[in-house]
């Protein structure tokens, strides 16, 4: 391989690690140029704060392989320095709970990315473990993803049900991402159930808006788990390409480290259900393929792109010019039109 | 009239009152004997705390007129030791968040009564401001009723979509509560438009569960507003009565006393819009009709009542027994049977 093919900028639009730097490490690793990670799932406002002073920590105790970054022009700068860029995100919309002024806030302390719903109904819209889902609320859902098209928050649609996916698509003036997911049509029996995958129909919607999908390798969201090969994997995207088109499809890992199994467990169960008692305790997050033990192996990936055909160009976009594109445009806040003098 | 006619037990399902003593003094002068008060709208749970404290600072600040009630025994002893019992409740679930835990906590510190939702989608249902309404949520909503049920928490569906309000007299357990509503077919053009208001189908199902609405003289939910005479307003408690048995009858005043206008338009436009800078003021909660200008008037209403034909009994029953009788049995925990020894 060329340099150019062994380094081009990789962009891994879900990972969910605790900040700590044996994480950091791995992304130097893999040669990782951004991140984007969560910071909240089942959080309110206040104990989002916690969470992002955390990550400032992180941010200055390992200023030699971890910024935050803001804009897309971040993006590439700090990568090109040799560290990882982050982005700062909500999986849900609890940290802003229901007050519209918490988008701007949170956006102001660095959040770029807010993930409208996780997998329940709440003020917004339908998570996809819900048995019915009347899309984006006709009140503070619209009203939110206003606010978030306004201020310059990237809208995240992966957990959420599918009226609430396809509601949102439509309804958001500017591109939105669905940062870990794959393709219902081409994924046989997922460990999590098809309604975490996305319809053909939401997934050229998305497209036809100019928004990306993170085609993603989690063994609960392809076929065949931990056991998928890496050509099985790079045939899902290209399938997922033929879909949707080269411009419109990233990798998101999801790929989630070093936290103890209670906390996995809260992400599914949170506080609103009194079954986590009978769970069976999940999986560690070391349970991946050989091919992608960890955010280290992601040079196994761009391998695996070269060999399935991709060019290099196309293995660019995908691994991380579409989502730098999309990065770019969406953490700006809206152009307004300037008032005539 | 005869001292018993006089001096049945009142009890007010929906007010929600500055907690100052002057609004105490109206009851005393009305001879109220309980009334449900609203501690907490869109507070989440820390904020909710605060209004707690509030209420139990006013306990102790005014002992020689308000109490509050935890069972339904404490409602007749307060009211016989010439105080108003205190119900406290919530109108809406933001103070739990999405913690399932909450319930029981709150209930802990003297909430007994949670409205589901407040004109809104949010967790658990929607509101009937919005457009669609996919019911009571298959996840937290359904958990969160069984919960109210099991620790003993009366479930409201005043502010409720049509659909969540269906759906949780059905699911729930045990008797639910309407505390603030009147029934739609019997008023015309209500100022708050006849969403706010129930269904036939939806009143006929909670009095087939044992449930109770409170009718409601507030301007917004009654024809002609404050120009509705007193005689009108006997008319819909009577047209009510024969919809859904006289049992399953109460009155319900939405009385919100001593607010400031800004206060008032926070209920409604809370933190989740920017509208709230176009709308008008919100009227005074002075404007009421000639024959309830406050709690202190409910002789009026004991008069008018017997006028329009209702027997002392059934009087009694409209004006307190049936709160009396379905706040004693909701306040109490789930019973639970005992194992075999």
């Amino acid at each position: 391989m060329s340099d150019s093919t062994a380094h081009p900028l990789i962009i891994d639009a879900l990972q969910y690690p605790v900040p700590e730097r044996r994480w950091f490490e791995e992304w130097r690793a893999g040669n990782v140029g951004c991140v984007h990670v969560t910071v909240a799932i089942w959080e309110g406002a206040k104990a989002t704060l916690e969470r992002l002073a955390a990550w400032r920590q992180a941010f200055a105790d390992n200023a030699d392989l971890v910024a935050p970054a803001l804009r897309g022009g971040d993006i590439e700068k700090i990568a090109a320095s040799g560290r990882t860029a982050v982005v700062l995100g909500f999986q849900n919309t609890a940290p802003i709970e229901h007050d519209i002024e918490l988008i701007a806030t949170f956006r102001e302390l660095g959040v770029r990315i807010m993930q409208l719903t996780y997998n329940l109904q709440n003020y917004i819209g339908a998570g996809y473990w819900e048995e019915s889902d009347s899309g984006l609320s006709s009140r503070f859902g619209r009203t939110a993803v206003d606010e978030m098209n306004r201020v310059g928050v990237l809208i995240d649609l992966s957990h959420c049900g599918e009226r609430t996916t396809l509601d949102a698509i439509e309804y958001s003036s500017r591109p939105v991402a669905i940062t870990h997911s794959n393709a219902r049509a081409f994924v046989e029996d997922p460990g999590f159930g098809p309604g975490r995958l996305k319809t053909s129909e939401a997934l050229k919607a998305l497209s036809r808006r100019k928004g990306v999908l993170g085609v993603c390798p989690n063994r609960s969201l392809i076929a065949k788990g931990t056991d998928a090969t890496l050509e099985e994997f790079t045939e899902l995207v290209a399938r997922t390409v033929d879909l949707m088109g080269v411009d419109a499809v990233g990798i998101g890992t999801d790929y989630c480290a070093g936290h103890p199994a209670s906390i996995r467990t809260w992400w599914r169960y949170a506080r609103w259900s009194r079954e986590q008692a009978k769970i069976p305790p999940y999986a560690p997050h070391e349970a991946w393929q050989e091919w992608f033990r960890s955010p280290a192996d992601f040079a196994n990936i761009i391998d695996g792109l070269a060999r399935r055909g991709f060019s290099e160009a196309e293995r660019g976009k995908i691994l991380g010019q579409n989502w730098l594109r999309l990065f770019s445009e969406a953490f700006e806040p809206a152009k307004v039109e300037k008032a005539a003098a």
